[in-house]
């Protein structure tokens, strides 16, 4: 089933459309240009919306959960990219250690690690899984959907090396984001690749140095294209020392979104959008879609219910919420059987191989739309084909506009190269 | 629409499956091993046999001429492959310089021509069409069969560069397979990536030689798995100094005829099997299915009809066959709605990008099928998967099949591999 699209969108999301499938050539050049200066992060998941009048990403995952969303037809566009990413890393490797999330027991979670297994096992690769919990003592078989086993087994560390019983792995790959906290079992590995390194996970990362990396990519993209950068852009900002539970710090939370608010309203102006700006107060290091406020007037945060506050004070894993990013809102114009929905773009190395609508019935436009009783709907190519069709009217084409939102993807990934490369502690720097 | 397997298939191949499949990690690191020493070619098709007891290529093109055969799903597949491709080849690119055959007026070799400029464009490039012909003066329009045209146009040589006026590529791409010699605007290009190599054309290169590589490929393979190479391998002998218009060196292909035809009786009697073996007798310079005879016993070669003896007198362009190889005949025992079938895999770089199946309704299981009147049938897999699934029941699954097809297309593409390291005339020679 290839989902409806809305093609009652006009406007410069057409006309980016159109722009971007012109210079598809030149486009894919600069993508080549650009991974000759950067490496891409081992795998990466966006999620974007669009809005009609602009189409951006909203969260980059260096980590991503949902291999299982793809279809089947796209897993060999997977595997091809996985072996294009072992051969680079570690071509002698025969195995591979897959670290997951320690909430293992979801039946979707399960599925993409079974999927995950499927892929770089096709590539070439024998893979096990370790899993990041003490007090795992012995093996552990984990029941999936599809009446299969998984086997999550002790880690065993033996001086710069991590493996399992028996097992050597050249790369270590985390499926983990270490919101927890990075582990002193995964620090001072030797003679391994851990990927995505440490600092990728969420102990470290922020969002908004995401986005300001992002910023940057936006640009010199936009002025390959010669567009405006704010129509793929999300402008935020950013507050530390924020406590929602106690209240305090929320004047800098408060004042940002005042200010950021101001800004849209005069880009609406200027491309005479009549539509209600809005800002999303987002956990600065949260994922998981916890620690996500959508707020129309600045007003709103005087009068935080007790509830909102208690959302707002705790990220995935019960980490306090202490930075926070605020950004500029883009609402969803997409719909999947009237369901808002945001399209997800999943890549391995510097390959889109795949995508999904993640749709949610209850949430409207202009909300979070990764919360309990979200869904997802492939976006699967039943009849048609996943390469642009050059030629076909603007917003009325399934691989068109996908190949639209594989470029956006792929933009927020090299903003997540740039952000690792500057996030990097061990990085050699050069003045 | 998933061609009908011939689920009555049982013996050594169905083992062979089950084995390539048991043993995929292990193939794939193989081959990724095996990349690390060797440049595989740019792109190559190979005409596989499955008689049930063995599967072996008959054929390795390294100008492949039947991309548009691959199915729309298998597409991107190519685009990704292509992507990888010219990244180690000329990263900067810009332009790339399709050389077509001469002939190239057939709509299925249009709609190839079509199919590849598509893929390198969606993979970043800008392609035009060069022809190699001395008498083209200006651009020439090709109209294609869904209606649209291609621009072929005249080649400019200065100095160490070919180009088109106003277009310097960084890569040109031979679909030409110089089988009417190798032309001087070619030569001695400077600065330039010209592939396949020329020594890659049918005026240089010789099916003895590349069958010898293919030998050696198949066992080190057949080591890995713990098999007799015979089950992949076609065994081979050579005539030079052949002439069948005069009927002189015949003798040569007689003896070696009937040797062989010795050597495969004695293989099916190890093995039990009780079909009648042959030998196919082809110019070790042919290619597009000319100067092919299949030899059931060495005596009918005494007895060749004049019209025969002509067929086999010229191969492509016209060219003159003085050389023969005599090759293990490999019976075709799959079938397409009736008709005798044979797998074709495509491939660019080292990725399999898809295939389909030569049928041919009027030919025997022992005869050539590439030849006026044969069809094909994409390899397409509508309700099914690309990947291989382990635990199907072995000869019962298409997707296992077809993964076991691309490791044989890409042995031989290996094998081509080895053959162009071989006979590189500027290779550098360490004793």
């Amino acid at each position: 089933m290839v989902p409806n699209l809305v093609t009652a969108l006009t406007g410069p999301i057409n006309e980016l459309e159109a722009r971007v499938l012109e210079s598809m050539p030149a486009i894919e050049r600069w993508f080549r240009l650009e991974w000759m200066e950067h490496t891409p992060p081992f795998y990466t998941s966006v999620d974007l919306r669009n809005a009609g009048f602009k189409l951006a990403p909203v969260d980059t995952n260096l980590f991503p959960g949902s291999f299982n969303h793809l279809t089947p037809q796209m897993l060999p566009l997977a595997v091809q990219a996985a072996m294009a990413a072992i051969e680079k890393i570690c071509p002698e490797a025969k195995n591979l250690l897959l670290i997951p999330e320690r909430q293992t027991r979801s039946p979707g979670y399960l599925a993409n690690l079974q999927c995950l297994i499927q892929v770089f096992n096709q590539a070439g690769l024998n893979v096990r899984l370790g899993a990041l919990d003490d007090e795992l003592k012995a093996p552990v078989p984990l029941a999936l959907p599809d009446g299969g086993t998984l086997l999550l087994e002790p880690l065993v560390r033996a001086r710069g090396r991590l493996g399992l019983k028996d097992f050597d792995p050249c790369t270590i790959l985390l499926n983990n984001d270490l919101s927890a906290g990075t582990p002193a079992i995964l620090e001072d590995l030797h003679q391994q690749y851990l990927l995505p390194p440490l600092h990728a996970g969420w102990a470290v990362r922020r969002k908004s140095r995401h986005f300001r990396s992002y910023e940057e990519v936006a640009k010199k993209f936009a002025k390959l294209l010669g567009m405006d950068p704010w129509l793929i852009n999300p402008m935020f900002g950013q507050c530390g020392q924020v406590d929602f539970g106690e209240a305090t710090g929320l004047e800098c939370v408060q004042s940002a979104a005042d200010q950021l608010l101001a800004k849209v309203r005069r880009k609406y102006k200027e491309y005479g959008i009549t539509e209600k700006p809005f800002v999303v107060v987002k956990a600065d290091n949260g994922t998981a879609g916890m620690g996500v406020m959508t707020v129309r007037d600045a007003k709103e945060l005087d009068e935080l219910s007790r509830l909102t506050r208690e959302r707002m004070s705790v990220a995935k894993d019960g980490q306090p919420i202490g930075e926070v990013i605020i950004q500029e809102g883009v609402p969803t114009h997409e719909r999947v059987a009237d369901a808002a929905a945001e399209p997800v773009v999943c890549m391995i190395d510097r390959y889109v191989v795949g995508g999904f609508y993640r749709v949610h019935g209850e949430r409207g436009i202009d909300e979070n739309l990764n919360a309990p009783g979200s869904d997802v709907v492939p976006l699967a190519f039943a009849e048609s084909t996943q390469l642009p069709r050059p030629g076909a009217k603007p917003g009325a084409s399934a691989p068109n506009r996908f190949y639209m939102y594989g470029v956006i993807g792929r933009l927020a990934m090299l903003a997540a190269a740039y952000e690792l490369e500057a996030t990097d502690p061990d990085a050699e720097i050069y003045e």
